[in-house]
């Protein structure tokens, strides 16, 4: 068992009660990521359901939440023979930090797409993409040390006080750890990438409030290839949409979600 | 009042519960619309919310339902300076329709975009855009009755059985009865249109599973302008991405939704 999955595992109590440890390797800053408590979530959904693939995710994120102790909270809505339906909820203490409405259904692994005709935006070479710099210890960015993120230069000039001005992220995206992608991977490479805003002038926290991402197909082992861009940054929200690719050349997760401009 | 008011408006019982009448104005063929039900649902999180906009919609369509009385019942997941969220789901005699999370904050309207480079896609004069022949009565489509329509020509060439084979959907938009655009009239707007999925050899009923859309700026009176692609058809799931322009020229809402392709 890879580290991801022990840090990911739900823990069955009853049918609509999983235990799960919330593990400080995947906090950005004082919280823990948003893709990773998603995987966490989905762990708890998938077991529970009768269709393994969480074809449809939308979460909204209630409060940031700290590592530690946690508990998912299930309610079926939808069984159906192509898709069941499923309410989450990650509680700690009575409180409810994150919801998410999920549709699983069964992908085939062989399928080959009747229309894709949109190209997948041109990356340079993975010899030519660059690491971000480490970050402070103090400043408790512990997911940059599980998963390894090589960038289009242009697409982080932000780095070094040149931003493109336009909303962009877009990087190679693999686990430290070696372990093939699959669908709890995905939710984390979602919203692994700074924000897009950065690339547009924005800093500082940019906290989610709504991401809804699809899985499209089941991925191939090796490099994920994650496009971000926004379409308008206004009246202090930013919308961030994500597309991931798998090492096939497929499209394999459409993911959007709205956030608040940092304060940075 | 106009029509679509008075078919939306939702009458508060008590904090958590509202009473509705679906009309069957909004029928797409035996079911409802499912825009029109989100507007329906809508009414009822605004009024029982601290801020005025519903900024993000998130819905999973459980099962089509016909026209008549029922409920909306709402739980208010965490209220916020910025934003507030809520749970509210479409019942009758117990059964559950549709559940919705709905984020809820205040858009000012004279906000000036920080960031919005990416240009509209082009679209034919109006003179030049095209209606849908009107449906047959026995298909019981009455939302047609309802929204004016105007068609890019080159995205219903399948009408004339020569799909371009892309997923593809665009078209001018207005009430028939007169009134000015507002966030009630989008959640309709964003599911007005044909399949894309029809421009590309798709025919029949396409259930939408879940749709989730931002309202990014408050319309200006007048035409808007809907703009739908898609990105990925396969295994018998698309997306659909929905983009409404007001009359000013300005990116109102993002819309994407995960379909079914239709067995007809």
């Amino acid at each position: 068992m890879t580290k991801f999955d022990e840090a990911t595992q739900a823990i069955k109590v009853d049918d609509t009660t999983y235990d799960v440890c919330l593990d400080d390797g995947y906090a950005i800053g004082g919280p823990l990521n948003g893709g990773y408590l998603m995987a966490v979530m989905l762990r708890a959904v998938t077991d529970s359901s009768p269709h393994p693939h969480p074809v449809s995710t939308s979460a909204q994120f209630l409060k940031p939440i700290p590592p530690g102790p946690a508990t998912v909270r299930l309610e079926r809505l939808k069984t159906g023979r192509t898709a069941a339906m499923t309410r989450a909820t990650l509680v700690r203490d009575g409180e409810r930090y994150i919801e998410i409405l999920v549709t699983t259904a069964t992908l085939d692994p062989q399928a080959a797409p009747h229309w894709s005709g949109a190209p997948q935006v041109a990356m340079p070479d993975l010899a030519d993409c660059l690491r971000l710099p480490p970050p402070k210890p103090e400043s408790n960015m512990t997911l940059g040390a599980q998963v390894d993120l090589r960038f289009d230069p242009s697409s982080i000039s932000w780095l070094h006080g040149a931003p493109s001005g336009r909303p962009e992220s877009r990087a190679y995206f693999r686990m430290v750890e070696p372990q093939d992608p699959d669908p709890y991977i995905i939710a984390l490479a979602v919203d692994a990438l700074p924000p897009v805003v950065f690339s547009a002038g924005g800093r500082g926290w940019a906290p989610t409030v709504e991401l809804t991402w699809y899985l499209r197909a089941l991925p191939a082992p090796g490099w994920l290839t994650v496009l971000g861009s926004g379409r308008l940054v206004s009246d202090g929200w930013f919308d961030e949409e994500i597309e991931v690719w798998d090492s096939a050349g497929r499209l394999v997760a459409q993911s959007r979600q709205l956030a608040r401009v940092g304060r940075g």
